[in-house]
């Protein structure tokens, strides 16, 4: 009898995720269900496969939700996070496994000994970011612990970016994601870290000044910024001591310095809405954040304010945006200032029909053995194979499927709720990450602290 | 008979209101009722004077706080804003009027129904920034439409500082009122206003940083910086039609500029708390905002990070709050950057005894008449007498007890939730003001719009 896995949700990260479960129905003797609100977000590729049954379900129709579940082997949800208790609850219930891609929530948190109790695995966090990232950081700690190390230092950064082969503009960005979470970025709170033993803090508007610069052979240079809380897995990692723990968000560089200008000028802003919005024109979108002069033109006013020279790159950015256009309109109703520039953006940085995406990630482990300092930086870089296809779904999907799988198959045992950062997790969906392409490359390299040259404040 | 005046609250703002009111009493028949929960609040040259009752009251308490009111003629609140709400329902039972110093909330502006149907005067913001700004600027707008002027431009500015004869430190800045308020100072909301027809939105990081310049005869030269909404009273001053509309805070040229410096390393951050605060020396907690070295000393790290030269002012203005000083500890629990900050400055500004206060305010009124363009300025300087009279104390207390005389006299007649706005109450106050040396200056000088020259960015 085959084994039924409910995919919930059928979005744009879930391509390489259904394609890995039907590449191993018939060995692995799998039907998979996929339900989404919207039928036609499923491929008919996907959906007019043997093994497959696309069902539109609406997750608040609770009769119908409660029979999928109640019919399959294990849950697989791919929507917002927001919405993953209520088939949580329903997993309970009818003792299914679980396996999200997101966050832990406080929410499912609390479920962790209903989950145990009906000895379930509730899977979290196993896609990219979180997912890959632990897996991977996990599995170099816990072979510096069985050497016998201590672990002094823990940098880790990811970036969802723009291929090379599709990178064309001066940014050297477009969105590959969700260009909300973007302009958002940073927002939210004071970023907090740890560096060689003190706490340091950076304010919203410092951000992006405080980058960090990488590089990967084959890739070029990278630069990371810090994320709002680096301290976060320093427990469940088992990093209490270790003197410096920062993670961050990886870019090209030159982004993080182009972009603090949005956040100098205040454009960044998503508290209040903007007078007028509707009829203003980028150029009075500008205008808004300047001082008011009887003579000088907003160009001048902005390379004042933001002390930008004559020949300086930060300018050409600015004007590939089409910022000081008077004609075109930000046609958006009651839009906060981040609203307008998301607008102003994605005019730009939208994936053309043939542009490929590119994720990155790269780890740096500090740590002590036999009285000697050591350090290894691992690094991965995946290239999307086309706008569906994209390293984002590759990157999210697949470690995704393959937990499902390894659960499925009584590989992954622990109950509870669970993100992959023991062994039995990451070792095998890690092994089979590779056969796909995904692969980190390590590298020793000599142990410098947190190192302030790579710092540009 | 006597009048029965009831004044709740006997906190630092009071001196000059109970004074005026026992001033008054003989000749005007009152008989005052100051409460307060804290009875040695209330000085002994108030407490025994023959037309005076001192009285211990919780406001909390139902019984004595609606006893207190049924047998008063007029209630004056000096509780902060939050409780006047419970004196302003037993003021509607009991049929009294009421005044206050503070801005109208939206629970007192709900009760304007009823406050008229009972033809009480609910009088509020009459005291100094809200009070005298509301009368002086109204007046002079009044005199401007009475001679058929249109309005084009109004700026006003109001600081609290310390008095030039006390002014002893490179900041040229003590805290006269409420340190907390200083260190918050805008924060909360982008600040907005409207320059020549145009909005305009400064982000908290910049505000500092763009300031108008103002000059006081006798006084010397002051900067301000945008109150977060300016346009809060453009309805109520009818200036709808006006091209420039802008209210701030003044204070010594070059404050602003240096308080940015702790805007941008973020240490007027609230919204977290920092690891370890009670151990921190003032030097520890400068370098929570700086970048980890394992060479360069904070200061280096520092100048560097804020650019500051070798001969800037800025630097020995920081040097001069021993902020750099490793032995002097923060010594509180659980505290935000702006606690922290707060209790460090309070150690170098907090007035001495024998200190005096000032309080300044400038307005600009911009207009045109019969197809020319005209301006008035109007400033007022008031400097206190000492620590207990001081300027802030006058400036709040005193329109706050002479409106209350003047309702009580009749001669504030018209009934709602009321500010200064109109000729019936602005007109008499403003006139037994100047008997107490509160004065406006008025010149007429060139329009000039608004002055993109004033402004410094």
């Amino acid at each position: 009898m085959s084994r039924k896995i409910l995919v919930v949700g059928a979005g744009k990260s879930t391509s390489y995720l259904l394609d890995y479960f039907l590449e191993k129905a018939s060995a692995e003797n799998l039907l998979l269900t996929v339900v989404d609100k919207d039928l036609s977000q499923i491929p008919s590729s996907i959906s007019e496969h043997p093994n497959c049954k696309a069902i539109s379900l609406d997750i608040f129709n609770e009769e119908a939700r409660k029979n999928a579940i109640a019919e399959s082997d294990i849950v697989v949800s791919m929507l917002p996070a927001r919405f993953h208790i209520k088939l949580a609850e329903d997993c309970i219930t009818f003792k299914k496994h679980l396996v999200t891609a997101s966050y832990v929530s406080p929410e499912i948190k609390a479920m962790e000994h209903r989950v145990k109790e009906n000895n379930l695995v509730f899977m979290n966090e196993v896609g990219l970011d979180p997912g890959i990232d632990h897996m991977s950081a996990m599995q170099v700690i816990d072979s510096i612990r069985e050497k016998g190390g201590k672990m002094l230092l823990f940098e880790s950064f990811t970036g969802g970016l723009v291929a090379p082969e599709s990178d064309t503009n001066l940014w050297n960005y477009k969105f590959t994601w969700n260009p909300r979470n973007v302009v958002m970025a940073g927002h939210g709170g004071t970023a907090k870290f740890i560096q060689e033993g003190t706490y340091k803090y950076i304010p919203y508007h410092r951000l992006f000044r405080r980058t960090e610069f990488f590089e990967i052979e084959g890739y070029g240079k990278f630069e990371g910024y810090a994320n709002r809380d680096s301290l976060n897995y320093r427990e469940a990692y088992g990093l209490q001591d270790a003197l410096t723990i920062y993670r961050g968000t990886m870019r090209r560089v030159g982004f993080s310095k182009a972009w603090n200008m949005f956040v100098q000028l205040g454009m960044t802003d998503d508290s209040y809405t903007v007078e007028d919005s509707e009829n203003l024109t980028n150029r009075e979108f500008v205008n808004l954040f300047l001082p008011y002069s009887p003579t000088d033109s907003v160009e001048l006013k902005l390379r004042h304010y933001l002390k930008i020279d004559q020949d300086d790159i930060m300018w050409e950015k600015l004007k590939e945006l089409n910022l000081f256009d008077d004609t075109k309109k930000v046609n958006l109703k009651n839009a906060t200032p981040a609203q307008i520039l998301q607008k102003i953006l994605e005019d730009s940085w939208t994936l053309q029909s043939d542009d490929k995406d590119m994720i990155v990630m790269y780890h740096k482990f500090g740590y002590e053995i036999n009285g000697e300092k050591k350090q290894i930086d691992s690094n991965m870089a995946v290239i999307g194979e086309d706008r569906v296809h994209t390293a984002m779904a590759k990157t999210v999907g697949l470690p995704t499927a393959i937990a499902t799988l390894l659960i499925l198959n009584k590989k992954i045992m622990t109950p509870g709720v669970q993100i992959p950062i023991s062994k039995e997790i990451y070792a095998p969906i890690l092994s089979e990450l590779k056969n796909y392409g995904i692969v980190f490359k390590e590298f020793e390299v000599p142990y410098v602290g947190y190192n302030p040259d790579s710092v540009s404040t």
